[in-house]
């Protein structure tokens, strides 16, 4: 599969009382990592994924985390993000925090390849993820 | 002028390793407090100002705040709002963040009502604010 | 089991450019819910419960949730929270949060009750949760 | 003086319903940016700064910022970060974030370089900027 791997800096504001990071901002460094995946592998962003496959996004359905080591202010630690699986109109994300060479955390996402529903344009649904991007995201990389 | 009282509790995940507020949150709840000010004075919400005056909100072109004295995880302080001068399509804000009896933080806001652009839909710009905002917002109400 | 309840308004800046709560935010307000709950339950805050218990806090172990319903801004959302199951040095917490009568989120954290390690002072392991908060929160509350 | 430059990623979680950053994000931005120039002229983080001269921090006093162009999702924006001006144990700092060529915001901060105070522990205060500081912030690098 394809992987991305990011470095992240702790900063002062992503911690909290107890001088470690404040788990709630993992997710938002995974839900970036996740837009920094597709980014890579298709070699542009969400909004001309929105303009070429006609999605909204890919909202989460389910994510879960497991934290085993945690991360304090001014280290720099790197995230690995694959796609773990493709359905029809949802997939999987694995996301592997390290630091250094020690897994902090594990994290999963389910998501949805999201549409507006054309019976109905306010509300979305689910759509089939184009075969060029399952592709694209099952390629192995340099990284793999 | 109507002056709007509120009180937040300070959260874990509001404060830093230093055990404080980690300001940039205040300005999170300024900003909440400048929406609950309106929806105060007029008694409905930003959806339906929106909806009744045709703007797409009040962004914001200058805030500052003066930090004078730290709060912290489990203290529920106290924000009062008002409006400190209508312009023709600019308005100002002031917040007084209040620990028990003490002001602990003082805050301002300049915002412009606007509208979407006729000539350009793809921009905004600022527009009249409706004498009926400025009259309900203006109004002593029981709290000053 | 004790069950707590509490409201939450949702705010302009929860929310992304989809209009509808950034996932993150909602593990911010169940990790707040979590302390409410041992707060109603106790009868006193995190900060007594340190004191009293020798403890540092209960960090996040594992969470995970499944989004069921988006929130939007301007709503005012219910969150339930129960702790699911209590193990030696472990528990586990329930959250629902509740759109009107709809459930649209459920989520699970296992946190450990841990204090400094006496053989370690730089580190922190799990000690046994007291028998009097196993109590507190296992009891039938006017809620539940 | 020492200017330090550093690029940010607009993420999606930073912006708000109105598809632009959630103004509250740039102060963390700001924030994030007077370490990184401290840490880039001193060649040590904050932590170091802690242990080699006895201070608790630098809080702030004062911010301010003017918020010219709106910044959206997938831009990559820089912020220019410099010393502004030192007084005895308070000192200014000035941070430009700009899109491209355009001045997209001007921010000020006013901190002060804290330590416990020796005749109250539980409280900080001000102690003069050592003079090794203030050179290492005044002399002119290669982006100045």
């Amino acid at each position: 599969m394809f992987l991305n791997r990011r470095s992240v800096e702790i900063e002062w504001g992503d911690c909290d009382p107890a001088g470690i990071v404040y788990y709630p901002r993992y997710f938002a460094m995974f839900d970036a990592s996740t837009a920094h995946l597709f980014a890579a592998a298709l070699g542009y962003d969400k909004f001309e994924m929105r303009r070429r496959f006609g999605i909204v996004g890919f909202p989460m359905v389910e994510t879960s985390a497991r934290f085993i080591v945690p991360s304090r202010y001014g280290e720099t630690v790197t995230i690995e993000s694959v796609i773990a699986r493709f359905g029809r109109s949802s997939f999987g994300v694995t996301h592997r925090l390290l630091r250094e060479a020690d897994l902090a955390i594990e994290a999963t996402e389910t998501r949805v390849w999201a549409a507006v529903d054309p019976d109905d344009p306010g509300r979305i649904r689910g759509v089939p993820v184009p075969a060029e991007v399952i592709k694209a995201l099952s390629l192995d990389n340099i990284f793999s």
